[in-house]
Formats: C-alpha cells, sequence, structure tokens
C-alpha cells in the first residue's frame, strides 16, 4: 500500500469533531477522579446517575423509560456489537440501508447471517417504501436504520419512519435505532426518535454515543437503549464492554446540560455545510446534495470517470489533502461518492475546495 | 432470590480492591483531560506512549515485544473476549484449570468450543503435568493459564510453566496467559511471565488489567499482547473495545512510576492474608492454604457439610457478610470451597471472622 495517507497535511477522513468536549463535561470528570471511591472503582450496573440522565435526555423525544433499560458501553461500538451478535445468526438476515456506516453491514456476516441493502433514492438519499417491502423477507430479524444517516445527512420524515415501522411490525423485525447524530440537524428539519413511534418501543434497540453530540470521541462512552423484553438476549454473548466509571459521572454532566456547547457545535457545523457543499456543486463534474443532518458532505463524482478510491488516493498524493473513500458505505448507491467530514474550520475547507479545483483540472 | 445481597453490611465478593489508584496516576489523567487535543479524541490504534511503556515494563520479565503487538482494550474483559471468540469455535476445545476465573470456561462455549478443565492438586492448588497430559487432546486449541490464579492464588513455578510449555508446543496450542495479578506474589516467590519461556513467545497471548496492580476497576483499562503471527486473526471478530484515549496516558504513567503504591499494596494484601488465613485455620471444619498470589482466600469448607451456596446464604442473612461462593469457579476442585476477596483492613477482616465463628456454631 502506498503511504499516501501518512504525507498529508489535512485530513477529513475519520469522522473526528474539531471541538473540544464542553468545559463543565470535562470539569465533571476531573472532580469525580478526585473524590475517587466509586467513580474510581467498577460499576457492576452502570452509575445510576448516568442512566437517569439518559432517561430524562431521551424523554425529550417523547419516549419514557426506566433506567433499567439503559446499558452503558465504553462507545457506541461494543453496542452496535451486542445488538448485531446476539441478534443475528446463520441463515438470519439484516436489513440496511444503502449508504450505511459500514459497521452495519460489515458486522452480522461475521456472525453467519446475509445482508439486504435498501437502496436509497440517489436525489437526496430518502427511502422508498416500496424498495424496502422488496428488501425484507421473512428470514429478516433485524433492520439498522441509521438516523440521522452517516454518510448521506439524510433525516428521516416521520412518513418514511412510519413506514419501516409497519414493515418492521409485519415482519416481526427488530430495529437498531443508530442515533449517535441526533443532535445534529438543520434548517427546521425534526429529530424523531425511531421508538417514539406507535408500538415501536418493545421492537427498538436504541444506540447512542457522547462521541459526535459532544465531541467526546477519546472518551469511549456510549450506551443502548433496550425494553425489558429484548434486554436479557442481548446479554447471551457478552460482548458490551463497560464504560469507564468516572466517564459515567462527566456523560451525565454532558446529557443535563448546560448546551450551549451542543448549539454552538450545530451552528458551526451547519457554517460549514452550507459553504463547502456549495463550493462542492460550483466544481465540474461533482455534485453535492445538501445534507440535513450529521456533517459529512457526500458529493457524487461519478461524472469525473474515476472511481472514488482512485481519487482518494490521488487527491491525497498531489494535494495532500485525506478524504475518505464514500463507496465503502454500501454496495448500492455508495459507490462513486466521496464522504468529506466538516471536521475542520471553514478557512480550511476553503483551502481543501482550492485543492480540489486545481486537482480536478489534471484530470 | 432472595434479597440477603442487598441487606449487607460488609461486601467481600468482588475482587474490587479498596485502594485508590496511585496519586501520579490521578494526575496525569486530569492533565490529559485539561489538554484535551489528541488526549480526548479518538486514538486509532492505542497511544503509542502507552503501547511503549508497555513494551518496558513487560520487559522486567524477560520478554521484549515492539509497541505494534500490545493492543490496549477498555479493560482486561474485552482482551478475553476477542481472544477467545476469535481462536475457538465449534468442535474445538479449550484447556483451563479448576479453579479459574468463571469468564475462562463460561466464555468458549458461546462460540460453540467445549472446555477440558485440568483439575490443581487439592493440597496447595498447583498442578501435575501428568494430570495435565490426560486432559488434552488433538482438539484442544486454547489453553487458558491464570497467573497467578484466582481464586487459588497459585503462582507457577518454572517447573509447572515448562510442563505446559511443553504440552502447548506438542499439541500446537495457543496459551492465553492472563496475568492480570502479577505484581501481587508473597514470599520469595516470583511472577515468571509464560513468553518468556523458550519458544513460546510465538504461541502466546498476554492479557493484562490495571484494575488489580494499579487499583483501577473503574478506569476500564486492559491490553492485550499478541505476536505478529496471532493479531490479525484476534481481529476477524472486533470485539476487542477500546479505552478511554486519556486512560491511556494514566496508564502509561502507571507503568512508569513511581511503585511505592504498588509495593505498599501489596505488603497490606500479604499483611492481610498472614491475618486471615491462619483465622480461617483456626475455625473448625474450615481449612485454608496459605496462598502465593493475588488476595483471595480461598478456604476449604467440605468439613461443615454444607454447600458453599448455601454458606454464603446464610452467612449473608445471619451475619450480613457478603462472600463468593467458590464453587462458581469451576465444577472439579471448586466445590466446597469460599471466595473471599481480601479487599478490606484488617480491622474488619477480624469482624468478618469473628462472624464466621458465630455463624459456624449454629450449624
Amino acid at each position: 500500500m502506498s503511504d499516501y495517507r501518512s504525507q498529508v497535511d489535512i485530513r477529513l477522513s475519520g469522522g473526528d469533531p474539531d471541538f473540544e468536549a464542553p468545559p463543565h463535561v470535562k470539569e465533571a470528570a476531573i472532580a469525580a477522579i478526585r473524590e475517587g471511591g466509586p467513580w474510581t472503582h467498577y460499576s457492576f450496573s452502570g452509575v445510576p446517575e448516568f442512566k437517569e440522565a439518559v432517561v430524562d435526555y431521551y424523554s425529550k423525544y417523547g419516549v419514557k423509560y426506566e433506567p433499567s433499560n439503559v446499558y452503558p458501553t465504553a462507545g457506541s461500538s461494543p453496542a452496535l456489537m451486542a445488538v448485531i451478535a446476539n441478534l443475528l445468526g446463520p441463515g438470519d438476515e439484516c436489513v440496511v440501508f444503502d449508504p450505511t456506516f459500514g459497521t452495519h453491514f460489515r458486522t452480522p456476516p461475521l456472525f453467519g447471517a446475509t445482508v439486504s441493502h435498501v437502496p436509497l433514492d440517489v436525489e437526496g438519499f430518502h427511502m422508498d417504501p416500496d424498495t424496502l417491502r422488496k428488501k425484507v423477507s421473512d428470514r429478516s430479524k433485524l433492520m439498522i436504520l441509521c438516523n440521522p444517516n452517516n454518510p448521506a445527512g439524510t433525516v428521516y420524515t416521520r412518513k418514511e419512519l412510519q413506514a419501516i415501522a409497519d414493515v418492521a411490525a409485519e415482519h416481526d423485525i427488530v430495529v437498531l435505532a443508530d442515533e449517535i447524530y441526533n443532535e445534529f440537524v438543520y434548517d427546521d428539519r425534526e429529530h424523531i426518535a425511531f421508538p417514539s413511534l406507535s408500538e415501536m418501543k418493545e421492537r427498538t434497540v436504541v444506540v447512542m454515543s457522547f462521541s459526535k453530540n459532544f465531541a467526546m470521541t477519546g472518551w469511549r462512552l456510549g450506551y443502548y437503549i433496550a425494553p425489558d423484553a429484548l434486554a436479557e438476549k442481548l446479554r447471551r454473548l457478552p460482548v458490551a464492554a463497560a464504560p469507564t466509571t468516572f466517564v459515567q459521572k462527566a456523560g451525565a454532566a454532558a446529557l443535563t446540560g448546560p448546551y450551549e456547547p451542543v448549539k454552538m457545535m450545530r451552528e458551526e457545523y451547519d457554517k460549514r455545510r452550507r459553504y463547502f457543499v456549495k463550493r462542492l456543486n460550483e466544481m465540474d463534474g461533482i455534485s453535492c446534495h445538501m445534507f440535513e443532518g450529521a456533517f459529512y458532505a457526500y458529493p457524487d463524482i461519478k461524472e469525473l470517470g474515476i472511481t472514488s478510491a482512485k481519487f482518494v488516493e490521488e487527491f491525497a498524493e498531489k494535494e495532500k489533502v485525506l478524504l475518505s473513500d464514500g463507496s465503502r458505505f454500501g454496495p448500492e448507491i455508495a459507490p462513486g461518492h466521496l464522504r468529506i467530514p466538516l471536521v475542520l474550520p471553514v478557512e480550511v475547507l476553503e483551502t481543501v475546495a482550492t485543492r480540489m479545483e486545481r486537482y480536478l483540472k489534471t484530470l
């Protein structure tokens, strides 16, 4: 493999925010470390204060859980793993949308399950219920809904979610609602929590994380929320690693607020979004929808006549900017896209756009 | 289930040290949180400073690894899971000693493997190579060696380890060396790292943790060390959850030292050991070997004529002290034992002993 990755001077490949965790979150962690005792020792079923804060936080979406439904994990990855590993086995099918986060479709086959990819509409990356119905079968046991979607930024409408709920109910499918970008929806859009839909609470496992919403990627804090009927099943294979105790204290502080830091991040991502999507659309051969949520530009580069993998490699080599290959987010709609996390300030994005324009002239 | 567990006033059930993490470790974490940037954001392959500190630390046992052989994990549980889940499948056999930590023999069957328990000698819990040989078969793919042993405190001699190495080499078995109590060996005993044995480095995965050695159970920091030849295999099922980035900074500080806090803890555990094992042996119907490592008293109560489960429950109900049922550490030698973690000061252990004596009179 070429070493083009290590030679770059601007990295826009991973979804690692350039913001710091809110100051009151850091202070909560520091105070807990100094206090010691229960905060620096193992918490067998999770910190009650954390689980109560999760319940309060999520109730803003109209769903009321009990603290006992909340399972803290060392980031959302172990939570995703717990759901996928425990609900899928040989002969089962997992339904995902295309494009979506790679873990959603790369993990089920590790446990013997097949994956059915539901292509989102190329225009705007929303979904068509008829397409969904065609992709579901009697073997479908789990559907993974990434809302807001990574990488396409889709914020699903109530009508779309209801269509998903109808299919889930008809086919008795559990829905894994990966909602880790829920604080970042733009314009007049609204994040609708999947379990808030009628009769969906009992068949939904929500997976959440502090990495994006609170810029806490290095803290390794996430959780899943599971109804009683599913909870025991999810612990058969004990792969849901526990998070640091004092980080749960910090997580409780993040959820409780103040929310000015989150608002500031949302506004800044929105500013970057408006700037960079416009710049992309001014480039010949590149078109990009104005994404609705999360913080990824997901431009279509098919008109350029080169693969996205080739674009990423050459652009890194020639212009020292590392983007991520959007084709890696699914086999159907994803090919021909770049994924560009807007995790650097507008002035850096300006440089990136300028270098892209220069690179395009060489094609 | 009775609620006897919640009614107790002295808990000696989990292996959660009553010590705090060393002060310089706490300060390292706090400084890293305040510094932010790379310390509060995700570290994709682990913190280099941490991995270098692990290499330096482990080299005191005469084994020299590269930082790239070190895989940080959110505690040792995800590390154990990564090894067991990735090296065992249906038809395979896992060899463990009896007694041993429950995860060692409860996890392999979750992945379709069978378990062969090698009984340790009842006197002193050491091993007989002939017994080991009888318990190994062509299906044996993994052997889990807990050294020092939880719950029995065995510190394996070089001769015993060499016998294990011979069997591993003959049958082409990978050895998972769970050495998380390595700092706590008493008297003139020495912790011998399994991969330090000739030709064992390439077939050993070492699993380590900061929970016991540095009293950091709530920090969720562990790691495994794998030779290049095994490393890729261990990541097929990606169950090895990453630890918090700034906790890796704290872990590096723990490993680098000073070691006075560790020495203090070892001396204190030793004091408790001498006191409490003596008290146990003064009780009619109870006998306890002077354990050699870790911090668990593991008395034999078979002469009392009641099960260890019954003892634990009745003792908690009548005397408000919660111990752990030693029979849960294996099917062969473990039954008829209590496991008593010496994680409270001598004055509390004195109360526990007095209450045990009182309880024994009621039998």
